[in-house]
């Protein structure tokens, strides 16, 4: 599992989708941010990825992942082309028994998110 | 929801069961970590948390709480009195509409668990 986040921040930042992808199951959901609807099976999964690796993000991991039973949770940061924007998340992924993720939940929300000319600018 | 973390984390680090029980629905489930019964209400949460307390831990934020919707994500390390001792955490904290929290979920396993003689120190 630590592995396959690992993998999966390599590839994200590699601008590799397909790399991405080949993480998740088949009818895998990717729920990014927490309260958006989710991003169901390998198609929208991978557009939903190659759109966000457009925008010129990049993940930088912090601290260890952590690791309970079937889930791995992990902190990181969003870094942008511009310097002041930067976003903060947590991730978890929840693993099937082939290792593939098979559900995705990104937490973060307005206040996560600087440089934006959302509130937590102000 | 970001004060109601960061008055969980003081009152655990100041040895008081009732303020972070306080923070707590009265129905709230409490599951830490992941994958063990849950402790159910205020009563079971008060005598967790008490017996927590009692190992000495203290608690570390690491980064900004994330906050999307009613649920807020966020990272941490437990250290003891023993600095050879530590366990990396992230939590999830649910909240209801009165602002008290309904379900917390810890996730961290063996291999977060640094100088209990577990898998992590191999």
């Amino acid at each position: 599992m630590v592995r396959a986040v690992e993998t999966y921040v390599a590839a994200f930042d590699a601008g590799d989708p397909d790399m991405v992808v080949g993480l998740f199951a088949p009818d895998a959901t990717v729920e990014d941010p927490v309260g958006t609807p989710p991003h169901v099976g390998h198609a929208a999964i991978r557009t939903f990825y190659a759109n966000s690796m457009k925008t010129g993000a990049k993940l930088k991991l912090e601290g260890p992942v952590r690791v309970a039973v079937d889930t791995a949770a992990f902190a990181f940061h969003v870094t942008f082309a511009d310097p002041n924007m930067r976003v903060d998340v947590i991730d978890l992924f929840r693993f099937g028994d082939d290792g593939k993720v098979v559900s995705m939940k990104a937490f973060f929300g307005p206040t996560n998110m600087i440089g934006f000319g959302r509130p937590a600018d102000a």
